[in-house]
Protein backbone atom coordinates (compact mmCIF):
# COMPACT_ATOMS: atom_id res chain seq x y z
CA UNK A 1 0.00 0.00 0.00
CA UNK A 2 1.17 3.06 -0.75
CA UNK A 3 1.28 6.25 1.37
CA UNK A 4 -1.72 7.92 -1.29
CA UNK A 5 -3.78 5.26 -0.97
CA UNK A 6 -3.29 5.62 3.05
CA UNK A 7 -4.48 9.18 2.77
CA UNK A 8 -7.34 8.55 0.15
CA UNK A 9 -9.08 5.17 1.04
CA UNK A 10 -10.95 3.13 -1.20
CA UNK A 11 -15.04 3.94 -0.11
CA UNK A 12 -15.03 0.81 1.62
CA UNK A 13 -13.44 1.15 5.19
CA UNK A 14 -13.66 -2.84 5.88
CA UNK A 15 -10.59 -4.19 7.40
CA UNK A 16 -9.19 -6.66 5.12
CA UNK A 17 -7.10 -9.41 7.09
CA UNK A 18 -4.35 -8.89 4.69
CA UNK A 19 -4.52 -5.02 5.22
CA UNK A 20 -0.95 -4.02 5.13
CA UNK A 21 -1.83 -1.23 8.04
CA UNK A 22 -2.57 -4.33 10.27
CA UNK A 23 0.68 -6.51 9.40
CA UNK A 24 2.87 -3.41 9.67
CA UNK A 25 1.55 -2.16 13.29
CA UNK A 26 1.13 -5.84 14.33
CA UNK A 27 4.83 -6.97 13.88
CA UNK A 28 6.00 -3.71 15.39
CA UNK A 29 4.29 -4.02 18.86
CA UNK A 30 5.66 -7.51 18.23
CA UNK A 31 9.12 -6.87 18.13
CA UNK A 32 8.42 -4.25 21.33
CA UNK A 33 6.83 -7.23 22.88
CA UNK A 34 10.03 -9.47 21.73
CA UNK A 35 12.32 -7.51 24.83
CA UNK A 36 12.63 -9.44 28.25
CA UNK A 37 14.32 -9.69 30.72
CA UNK A 38 15.72 -12.75 28.99
CA UNK A 39 16.58 -10.79 26.09
CA UNK A 40 16.99 -6.98 27.03
CA UNK A 41 19.33 -6.24 24.55
CA UNK A 42 18.90 -8.20 21.25
CA UNK A 43 20.91 -7.66 17.91
CA UNK A 44 18.65 -7.25 14.60
CA UNK A 45 19.00 -10.84 13.58
CA UNK A 46 17.59 -12.00 16.84
CA UNK A 47 14.63 -9.81 16.61
CA UNK A 48 14.18 -11.08 13.17
CA UNK A 49 14.40 -14.76 14.77
CA UNK A 50 12.14 -13.94 17.65
CA UNK A 51 9.50 -12.42 15.91
CA UNK A 52 9.75 -14.64 12.69
CA UNK A 53 10.34 -11.54 10.74
CA UNK A 54 12.83 -10.76 7.74
CA UNK A 55 16.24 -9.38 8.68
CA UNK A 56 15.15 -6.11 6.31
CA UNK A 57 11.38 -6.07 8.47
CA UNK A 58 12.91 -6.57 11.29
CA UNK A 59 15.16 -3.60 10.43
CA UNK A 60 12.57 -0.68 9.29
CA UNK A 61 10.69 -1.69 12.03
CA UNK A 62 13.80 -1.22 14.88
CA UNK A 63 14.97 2.10 12.73
CA UNK A 64 11.00 3.19 12.91
CA UNK A 65 11.14 2.58 16.92
CA UNK A 66 14.33 4.36 16.97
CA UNK A 67 13.16 7.15 15.17
CA UNK A 68 10.37 7.49 17.56
CA UNK A 69 12.61 7.21 20.46
CA UNK A 70 11.05 3.84 21.56
CA UNK A 71 14.27 1.95 20.70
CA UNK A 72 18.06 3.04 21.22
CA UNK A 73 20.89 1.25 19.74
CA UNK A 74 24.74 0.99 20.95
CA UNK A 75 25.69 -0.09 17.34
CA UNK A 76 25.58 -3.29 17.42
CA UNK A 77 22.27 -4.23 20.07
CA UNK A 78 18.98 -2.89 20.74
CA UNK A 79 17.16 -2.36 23.70
CA UNK A 80 13.58 -0.13 24.24
CA UNK A 81 13.85 3.18 26.00
CA UNK A 82 12.22 4.75 29.07
CA UNK A 83 9.63 6.41 26.26
CA UNK A 84 7.79 2.89 25.70
CA UNK A 85 6.34 3.54 29.20
CA UNK A 86 4.18 6.05 27.70
CA UNK A 87 2.49 3.62 26.07
CA UNK A 88 1.43 1.91 28.93
CA UNK A 89 0.87 5.25 31.13
CA UNK A 90 -1.43 6.51 28.63
CA UNK A 91 -3.71 3.70 29.45
CA UNK A 92 -3.26 4.30 32.85
CA UNK A 93 -4.14 7.51 32.59
CA UNK A 94 -6.98 7.23 30.50
CA UNK A 95 -8.65 5.64 33.31
CA UNK A 96 -9.95 7.96 35.79
CA UNK A 97 -10.83 4.42 38.30
CA UNK A 98 -7.12 4.50 39.12
CA UNK A 99 -6.59 7.93 39.78
CA UNK A 100 -9.61 7.32 42.55
CA UNK A 101 -8.55 4.42 43.48
CA UNK A 102 -4.47 5.15 44.02
CA UNK A 103 -5.08 7.46 47.33
CA UNK A 104 -7.61 4.70 48.89
CA UNK A 105 -5.24 2.19 48.33
CA UNK A 106 -2.19 3.66 49.30
CA UNK A 107 -4.03 4.26 52.74
CA UNK A 108 -5.40 0.80 53.04
CA UNK A 109 -1.61 -0.62 52.76
CA UNK A 110 -0.26 1.92 55.11
CA UNK A 111 -2.86 1.46 58.00
CA UNK A 112 -2.92 -2.52 57.27
CA UNK A 113 0.46 -2.67 56.75
CA UNK A 114 -0.17 -5.20 54.45
CA UNK A 115 0.69 -4.95 50.27
CA UNK A 116 -3.20 -3.76 48.52
CA UNK A 117 -3.32 -4.39 44.46
CA UNK A 118 -5.76 -4.08 42.05
CA UNK A 119 -6.12 -5.86 38.78
CA UNK A 120 -8.44 -6.18 35.75
CA UNK A 121 -9.58 -9.07 33.81
CA UNK A 122 -8.27 -9.90 30.62
CA UNK A 123 -9.30 -13.58 28.86
CA UNK A 124 -8.17 -15.90 31.58
CA UNK A 125 -5.75 -14.13 33.40
CA UNK A 126 -5.77 -10.97 36.09
CA UNK A 127 -3.53 -8.26 34.75
CA UNK A 128 -1.77 -5.82 37.72
CA UNK A 129 -2.79 -2.59 37.18
CA UNK A 130 -2.14 -0.74 40.33
CA UNK A 131 0.12 -2.06 43.50
CA UNK A 132 1.01 -0.76 46.77
CA UNK A 133 3.81 -3.00 47.90
CA UNK A 134 4.18 -3.24 51.96
CA UNK A 135 6.99 -5.48 53.22
CA UNK A 136 8.29 -8.96 50.89
CA UNK A 137 5.59 -10.54 50.36
CA UNK A 138 4.99 -10.23 46.82
CA UNK A 139 7.45 -11.51 44.33
CA UNK A 140 9.24 -8.81 42.55
CA UNK A 141 7.41 -10.11 39.35
CA UNK A 142 4.46 -8.77 40.55
CA UNK A 143 4.35 -5.55 39.56
CA UNK A 144 2.17 -3.51 37.14
CA UNK A 145 1.51 -5.14 34.04
CA UNK A 146 2.28 -8.39 35.37
CA UNK A 147 -0.33 -11.69 35.03
CA UNK A 148 -1.65 -14.57 36.63
CA UNK A 149 -3.94 -17.18 36.22
CA UNK A 150 -8.01 -16.11 37.38
CA UNK A 151 -9.08 -19.37 38.52
CA UNK A 152 -6.89 -19.56 41.42
CA UNK A 153 -6.59 -16.15 42.70
CA UNK A 154 -8.77 -14.15 45.07
CA UNK A 155 -9.17 -11.40 42.34
CA UNK A 156 -9.69 -13.43 39.48
CA UNK A 157 -12.18 -15.25 41.24
CA UNK A 158 -14.20 -11.52 41.95
CA UNK A 159 -13.69 -10.82 38.62
CA UNK A 160 -14.77 -14.23 36.92
CA UNK A 161 -18.19 -13.91 39.21
CA UNK A 162 -19.19 -11.20 37.46
CA UNK A 163 -18.83 -12.78 33.71
CA UNK A 164 -22.20 -13.53 32.46
CA UNK A 165 -22.94 -17.36 32.68
CA UNK A 166 -22.37 -17.82 29.21
CA UNK A 167 -18.44 -16.52 29.26
CA UNK A 168 -18.12 -18.01 32.91
CA UNK A 169 -18.59 -21.58 31.05
CA UNK A 170 -16.53 -21.16 28.35
CA UNK A 171 -13.73 -20.16 30.83
CA UNK A 172 -14.55 -23.16 33.15
CA UNK A 173 -14.62 -25.32 30.18
CA UNK A 174 -11.05 -24.01 28.33
CA UNK A 175 -9.75 -25.13 32.14
CA UNK A 176 -11.22 -28.32 32.31
CA UNK A 177 -9.21 -29.01 29.05
CA UNK A 178 -6.17 -28.05 30.64
CA UNK A 179 -6.54 -29.79 33.59
CA UNK A 180 -6.28 -27.49 36.64
CA UNK A 181 -2.38 -27.38 38.11
CA UNK A 182 -2.32 -28.22 41.95
CA UNK A 183 -0.36 -25.62 42.97
CA UNK A 184 -0.53 -26.04 46.73
CA UNK A 185 -1.94 -28.46 48.69
CA UNK A 186 -4.78 -26.22 49.04
CA UNK A 187 -5.27 -25.66 44.97
CA UNK A 188 -9.05 -26.56 44.23
CA UNK A 189 -9.06 -29.75 42.88
CA UNK A 190 -11.79 -29.53 40.01
CA UNK A 191 -13.69 -27.15 38.00
CA UNK A 192 -16.67 -28.04 39.75
CA UNK A 193 -15.71 -27.20 43.12
CA UNK A 194 -13.99 -24.07 41.23
CA UNK A 195 -17.77 -23.07 39.89
CA UNK A 196 -19.08 -23.30 43.46
CA UNK A 197 -16.67 -21.10 44.73
CA UNK A 198 -17.07 -18.82 42.12
CA UNK A 199 -21.12 -18.99 42.96
CA UNK A 200 -20.26 -18.19 46.63
CA UNK A 201 -18.12 -15.23 46.05
CA UNK A 202 -20.98 -13.95 43.80
CA UNK A 203 -22.96 -13.95 47.02
CA UNK A 204 -21.15 -12.83 49.58
CA UNK A 205 -19.35 -9.91 47.38
CA UNK A 206 -15.89 -10.82 47.85
CA UNK A 207 -13.33 -13.91 48.00
CA UNK A 208 -10.78 -15.23 50.45
CA UNK A 209 -7.79 -17.54 48.76
CA UNK A 210 -5.88 -19.32 51.50
CA UNK A 211 -2.92 -20.62 49.67
CA UNK A 212 -4.03 -22.11 46.73
CA UNK A 213 -1.63 -20.40 44.62
CA UNK A 214 1.18 -20.49 46.97
CA UNK A 215 2.44 -21.94 50.58
CA UNK A 216 2.13 -19.32 52.73
CA UNK A 217 0.14 -16.75 50.84
CA UNK A 218 -3.57 -15.78 51.89
CA UNK A 219 -5.44 -13.03 49.69
CA UNK A 220 -8.51 -11.47 50.14
CA UNK A 221 -10.62 -9.43 47.55
CA UNK A 222 -13.46 -7.22 46.92
CA UNK A 223 -14.76 -5.93 43.29
CA UNK A 224 -15.08 -2.11 42.02
CA UNK A 225 -17.95 -1.71 40.26
CA UNK A 226 -20.12 0.64 37.99
CA UNK A 227 -23.10 3.10 38.34
CA UNK A 228 -24.88 -0.09 36.54
CA UNK A 229 -23.28 -2.71 39.34
CA UNK A 230 -21.11 -4.27 36.83
CA UNK A 231 -17.34 -5.24 38.56
CA UNK A 232 -14.86 -2.79 36.92
CA UNK A 233 -11.64 -4.19 39.28
CA UNK A 234 -10.95 -6.42 41.43
CA UNK A 235 -9.12 -4.72 44.60
CA UNK A 236 -7.30 -7.27 46.84
CA UNK A 237 -4.92 -7.48 50.43
CA UNK A 238 -2.22 -10.05 49.97
CA UNK A 239 -0.52 -10.91 53.19
CA UNK A 240 2.14 -13.45 55.00
CA UNK A 241 -0.05 -16.92 56.17
CA UNK A 242 2.06 -16.77 59.31
CA UNK A 243 1.59 -13.23 60.42
CA UNK A 244 -2.01 -12.51 59.17
CA UNK A 245 -3.54 -16.36 59.21
CA UNK A 246 -7.37 -16.08 57.12
CA UNK A 247 -8.67 -15.58 60.58
CA UNK A 248 -7.13 -12.06 60.88
CA UNK A 249 -7.89 -11.87 57.20
CA UNK A 250 -11.56 -11.88 57.62
CA UNK A 251 -11.57 -9.77 61.09
CA UNK A 252 -9.29 -7.12 60.62
CA UNK A 253 -9.19 -6.60 56.74
CA UNK A 254 -12.41 -7.67 55.32
CA UNK A 255 -14.51 -4.82 56.52
CA UNK A 256 -11.52 -2.26 55.41
CA UNK A 257 -11.35 -3.76 52.15
CA UNK A 258 -15.16 -3.62 51.19
CA UNK A 259 -14.86 -0.40 52.39
CA UNK A 260 -11.73 1.08 49.73
CA UNK A 261 -13.90 -0.95 47.14
CA UNK A 262 -17.50 0.84 48.32
CA UNK A 263 -15.37 4.32 48.33
CA UNK A 264 -13.62 3.64 45.22
CA UNK A 265 -16.58 2.22 42.98
CA UNK A 266 -18.76 5.59 44.47
CA UNK A 267 -16.14 7.86 43.25
CA UNK A 268 -15.80 6.28 40.15
CA UNK A 269 -19.92 6.29 40.07
CA UNK A 270 -20.02 10.26 40.78
CA UNK A 271 -17.00 11.18 39.08
CA UNK A 272 -15.79 8.83 36.44
CA UNK B 1 3.67 -1.73 -0.38
CA UNK B 2 2.26 -4.86 -0.87
CA UNK B 3 2.30 -7.51 1.63
CA UNK B 4 4.90 -9.76 -0.78
CA UNK B 5 7.84 -6.36 -0.50
CA UNK B 6 7.43 -6.66 3.62
CA UNK B 7 8.02 -10.42 2.95
CA UNK B 8 11.04 -9.91 0.08
CA UNK B 9 12.28 -6.36 0.75
CA UNK B 10 14.27 -4.49 -1.64
CA UNK B 11 18.33 -5.09 -1.64
CA UNK B 12 18.92 -1.72 -0.07
CA UNK B 13 17.48 -1.61 3.46
CA UNK B 14 17.85 1.57 4.14
CA UNK B 15 15.21 3.36 6.21
CA UNK B 16 13.26 6.21 3.33
CA UNK B 17 11.53 8.50 5.48
CA UNK B 18 8.16 7.88 3.23
CA UNK B 19 8.05 3.99 4.25
CA UNK B 20 4.91 3.35 4.84
CA UNK B 21 5.95 1.12 7.54
CA UNK B 22 7.16 4.41 9.73
CA UNK B 23 4.37 5.54 8.94
CA UNK B 24 1.35 3.27 9.85
CA UNK B 25 3.04 2.33 12.69
CA UNK B 26 4.27 6.02 13.86
CA UNK B 27 0.56 6.36 13.64
CA UNK B 28 -0.83 3.38 15.32
CA UNK B 29 1.18 4.36 18.36
CA UNK B 30 -0.01 7.89 18.06
CA UNK B 31 -3.28 6.29 18.57
CA UNK B 32 -2.57 4.62 21.71
CA UNK B 33 -0.93 7.63 23.03
CA UNK B 34 -4.07 10.09 22.22
CA UNK B 35 -6.33 8.30 25.09
CA UNK B 36 -5.61 9.59 28.22
CA UNK B 37 -7.10 11.09 31.50
CA UNK B 38 -9.24 13.80 29.97
CA UNK B 39 -10.13 11.64 26.90
CA UNK B 40 -10.06 7.77 28.57
CA UNK B 41 -12.88 7.31 25.49
CA UNK B 42 -13.03 8.38 21.82
CA UNK B 43 -15.57 8.09 19.04
CA UNK B 44 -13.85 7.56 15.71
CA UNK B 45 -14.32 11.27 14.63
CA UNK B 46 -12.39 12.30 18.07
CA UNK B 47 -9.30 10.10 17.40
CA UNK B 48 -9.48 10.84 13.66
CA UNK B 49 -8.81 14.80 14.61
CA UNK B 50 -6.60 14.20 17.42
CA UNK B 51 -4.05 12.43 15.63
CA UNK B 52 -4.58 14.34 12.74
CA UNK B 53 -5.91 11.57 10.64
CA UNK B 54 -8.41 10.70 7.81
CA UNK B 55 -11.15 8.75 9.22
CA UNK B 56 -10.57 5.73 7.44
CA UNK B 57 -6.97 5.90 8.71
CA UNK B 58 -8.30 6.44 11.83
CA UNK B 59 -10.56 3.10 11.50
CA UNK B 60 -8.21 1.18 10.06
CA UNK B 61 -5.65 1.38 12.96
CA UNK B 62 -8.38 1.29 15.91
CA UNK B 63 -9.62 -1.65 14.26
CA UNK B 64 -6.05 -3.21 14.46
CA UNK B 65 -5.17 -2.46 18.13
CA UNK B 66 -9.00 -4.16 18.59
CA UNK B 67 -7.97 -7.46 16.42
CA UNK B 68 -4.84 -7.27 18.53
CA UNK B 69 -7.10 -6.67 22.14
CA UNK B 70 -5.46 -3.68 22.77
CA UNK B 71 -8.26 -1.85 22.25
CA UNK B 72 -11.98 -2.60 22.77
CA UNK B 73 -15.36 -0.69 21.50
CA UNK B 74 -18.40 -0.44 23.15
CA UNK B 75 -20.62 0.40 19.66
CA UNK B 76 -19.44 3.70 19.23
CA UNK B 77 -16.61 4.85 21.76
CA UNK B 78 -12.82 3.28 22.04
CA UNK B 79 -11.06 3.20 24.85
CA UNK B 80 -7.57 1.28 25.77
CA UNK B 81 -7.17 -2.44 27.12
CA UNK B 82 -5.09 -3.62 30.06
CA UNK B 83 -2.99 -5.08 27.56
CA UNK B 84 -1.64 -2.04 26.87
CA UNK B 85 0.42 -2.41 29.93
CA UNK B 86 2.35 -5.52 28.29
CA UNK B 87 3.87 -2.89 26.11
CA UNK B 88 5.30 -0.60 28.99
CA UNK B 89 6.30 -4.09 31.34
CA UNK B 90 8.18 -5.67 28.28
CA UNK B 91 10.42 -2.17 29.02
CA UNK B 92 10.40 -2.83 32.66
CA UNK B 93 11.20 -6.37 32.19
CA UNK B 94 13.80 -6.13 29.77
CA UNK B 95 16.05 -4.16 32.74
CA UNK B 96 17.47 -6.28 35.01
CA UNK B 97 18.21 -3.08 36.58
CA UNK B 98 14.51 -2.82 37.69
CA UNK B 99 14.25 -6.55 39.73
CA UNK B 100 17.77 -5.62 41.18
CA UNK B 101 16.28 -2.39 42.39
CA UNK B 102 13.25 -3.09 43.44
CA UNK B 103 13.82 -5.15 47.09
CA UNK B 104 16.22 -2.39 48.08
CA UNK B 105 14.13 0.00 47.71
CA UNK B 106 10.89 -1.71 49.08
CA UNK B 107 13.17 -2.28 52.20
CA UNK B 108 14.51 1.41 52.29
CA UNK B 109 11.01 2.92 51.43
CA UNK B 110 9.47 0.47 54.60
CA UNK B 111 12.81 1.61 56.35
CA UNK B 112 12.46 5.19 56.40
CA UNK B 113 8.49 5.55 55.93
CA UNK B 114 9.60 8.06 53.22
CA UNK B 115 8.50 7.44 48.98
CA UNK B 116 11.30 6.08 47.44
CA UNK B 117 11.38 6.05 43.21
CA UNK B 118 13.63 5.43 40.54
CA UNK B 119 13.87 7.78 37.24
CA UNK B 120 16.29 7.85 34.14
CA UNK B 121 16.58 10.39 31.70
CA UNK B 122 14.77 10.87 28.86
CA UNK B 123 15.73 14.29 26.75
CA UNK B 124 15.27 17.02 29.23
CA UNK B 125 12.94 14.95 31.43
CA UNK B 126 13.24 12.43 33.83
CA UNK B 127 11.02 9.48 33.79
CA UNK B 128 9.81 7.69 36.87
CA UNK B 129 10.01 3.84 36.02
CA UNK B 130 9.52 2.44 39.91
CA UNK B 131 8.17 3.87 42.54
CA UNK B 132 7.35 2.79 46.05
CA UNK B 133 4.81 5.36 46.93
CA UNK B 134 4.58 6.05 51.39
CA UNK B 135 1.91 8.38 53.01
CA UNK B 136 0.85 10.85 50.43
CA UNK B 137 3.69 13.18 49.53
CA UNK B 138 3.44 12.69 46.28
CA UNK B 139 0.93 13.60 43.72
CA UNK B 140 -1.38 11.07 41.95
CA UNK B 141 0.48 11.77 38.30
CA UNK B 142 3.74 10.73 39.66
CA UNK B 143 3.08 6.94 38.82
CA UNK B 144 5.49 5.04 36.83
CA UNK B 145 6.08 6.50 33.20
CA UNK B 146 5.19 9.98 34.52
CA UNK B 147 7.57 12.79 33.83
CA UNK B 148 9.36 15.88 34.82
CA UNK B 149 11.99 18.52 33.65
CA UNK B 150 15.00 16.79 35.45
CA UNK B 151 16.70 20.14 35.68
CA UNK B 152 14.75 20.86 39.09
CA UNK B 153 14.55 17.76 40.20
CA UNK B 154 16.92 15.90 42.60
CA UNK B 155 17.05 12.84 39.93
CA UNK B 156 17.13 15.32 37.33
CA UNK B 157 20.45 16.48 38.20
CA UNK B 158 22.02 13.60 39.09
CA UNK B 159 21.18 12.26 36.04
CA UNK B 160 22.36 15.42 34.29
CA UNK B 161 25.67 15.51 36.10
CA UNK B 162 27.01 12.61 34.06
CA UNK B 163 26.08 13.75 30.79
CA UNK B 164 28.82 14.32 28.37
CA UNK B 165 30.31 18.14 28.56
CA UNK B 166 28.72 18.55 25.00
CA UNK B 167 25.23 17.36 25.89
CA UNK B 168 25.02 19.29 29.31
CA UNK B 169 26.05 22.34 27.72
CA UNK B 170 23.08 21.41 24.66
CA UNK B 171 20.51 20.75 27.53
CA UNK B 172 21.71 24.13 29.19
CA UNK B 173 21.56 26.17 26.37
CA UNK B 174 17.79 24.75 25.44
CA UNK B 175 16.54 25.89 29.34
CA UNK B 176 18.41 29.55 28.46
CA UNK B 177 16.32 29.86 25.71
CA UNK B 178 13.17 29.33 27.58
CA UNK B 179 14.13 30.65 30.66
CA UNK B 180 13.40 28.99 33.84
CA UNK B 181 10.37 28.77 35.09
CA UNK B 182 10.20 29.91 38.80
CA UNK B 183 8.21 27.04 40.54
CA UNK B 184 8.97 28.00 44.19
CA UNK B 185 10.66 31.18 45.78
CA UNK B 186 13.78 28.88 46.11
CA UNK B 187 13.95 27.43 42.36
CA UNK B 188 17.34 28.25 41.31
CA UNK B 189 17.17 31.20 38.88
CA UNK B 190 19.78 30.98 36.54
CA UNK B 191 21.48 28.26 34.15
CA UNK B 192 24.93 29.54 35.57
CA UNK B 193 23.93 28.74 38.94
CA UNK B 194 22.04 25.73 37.88
CA UNK B 195 25.54 24.40 36.09
CA UNK B 196 27.09 25.03 39.17
CA UNK B 197 24.96 23.01 41.68
CA UNK B 198 25.35 19.88 38.57
CA UNK B 199 29.07 20.30 39.10
CA UNK B 200 28.73 19.77 42.69
CA UNK B 201 26.43 17.05 42.40
CA UNK B 202 28.93 15.47 40.25
CA UNK B 203 31.95 15.95 42.62
CA UNK B 204 29.54 14.97 45.32
CA UNK B 205 27.94 12.00 44.22
CA UNK B 206 24.52 12.94 45.33
CA UNK B 207 21.50 16.20 45.22
CA UNK B 208 19.66 17.67 47.53
CA UNK B 209 16.64 19.73 45.91
CA UNK B 210 14.72 21.52 48.81
CA UNK B 211 11.65 22.75 47.95
CA UNK B 212 12.84 23.65 44.43
CA UNK B 213 9.76 22.36 42.02
CA UNK B 214 7.38 22.43 45.09
CA UNK B 215 6.57 23.83 48.44
CA UNK B 216 7.20 21.57 50.99
CA UNK B 217 8.92 18.94 48.93
CA UNK B 218 12.36 18.15 49.98
CA UNK B 219 14.39 15.34 47.87
CA UNK B 220 17.30 13.34 47.65
CA UNK B 221 18.83 11.38 44.93
CA UNK B 222 22.16 9.05 44.29
CA UNK B 223 23.20 7.36 41.24
CA UNK B 224 22.84 4.10 39.92
CA UNK B 225 26.07 2.98 38.26
CA UNK B 226 27.35 0.52 35.33
CA UNK B 227 30.52 -1.31 35.64
CA UNK B 228 32.29 1.46 33.59
CA UNK B 229 31.18 3.86 36.25
CA UNK B 230 28.62 5.95 34.12
CA UNK B 231 25.04 6.62 35.69
CA UNK B 232 22.15 3.89 34.46
CA UNK B 233 19.51 5.54 36.72
CA UNK B 234 18.43 8.13 39.67
CA UNK B 235 17.68 6.53 43.26
CA UNK B 236 15.53 9.24 45.27
CA UNK B 237 13.86 9.67 48.20
CA UNK B 238 11.26 12.41 48.52
CA UNK B 239 9.90 14.04 51.94
CA UNK B 240 7.77 16.71 53.49
CA UNK B 241 9.66 19.49 54.84
CA UNK B 242 7.69 19.84 57.70
CA UNK B 243 8.21 16.02 58.82
CA UNK B 244 11.70 15.75 57.39
CA UNK B 245 13.35 19.12 57.29
CA UNK B 246 16.71 18.88 54.78
CA UNK B 247 19.54 18.32 57.60
CA UNK B 248 17.29 15.14 58.70
CA UNK B 249 17.58 14.45 55.38
CA UNK B 250 21.08 14.81 55.02
CA UNK B 251 22.09 12.86 58.71
CA UNK B 252 19.04 9.72 58.49
CA UNK B 253 18.54 9.59 54.54
CA UNK B 254 21.80 10.36 52.79
CA UNK B 255 23.88 7.26 54.10
CA UNK B 256 20.73 4.72 53.58
CA UNK B 257 20.16 6.54 50.29
CA UNK B 258 23.54 6.15 49.35
CA UNK B 259 23.91 2.58 50.58
CA UNK B 260 20.85 1.26 48.53
CA UNK B 261 22.27 2.96 45.38
CA UNK B 262 25.68 1.40 46.08
CA UNK B 263 23.88 -2.25 46.66
CA UNK B 264 21.83 -2.03 43.56
CA UNK B 265 24.73 -0.73 41.55
CA UNK B 266 26.87 -3.40 42.96
CA UNK B 267 23.96 -6.13 41.87
CA UNK B 268 23.89 -4.69 38.24
CA UNK B 269 27.63 -4.90 37.71
CA UNK B 270 27.94 -8.24 39.05
CA UNK B 271 24.85 -10.04 37.25
CA UNK B 272 23.56 -7.41 35.47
Amino acid sequence: MTEKTQVHPPASEALKPGDSYVQSFARGLSVIRAFSAEAPRQTLSEVAKRCELTRAGARRILLTLETLGYVACDGRQFSLTPKILDLGFAYLSAQPLWQFAEPVMQALASELGESVSAAVLEGSDIVYVLRMPNRKIMSVNLGVGSRLPAWCTSMGRVLLADLDAEALTAQLAQLDAQRLPRHTMRTVASTAELSQRIAQVREQGWCLVNQELEEGLVSLAAPIKDRGGRTLAALNIGAQVNRTPPEAMLETCLPKLLDAARQISRLVQIKG
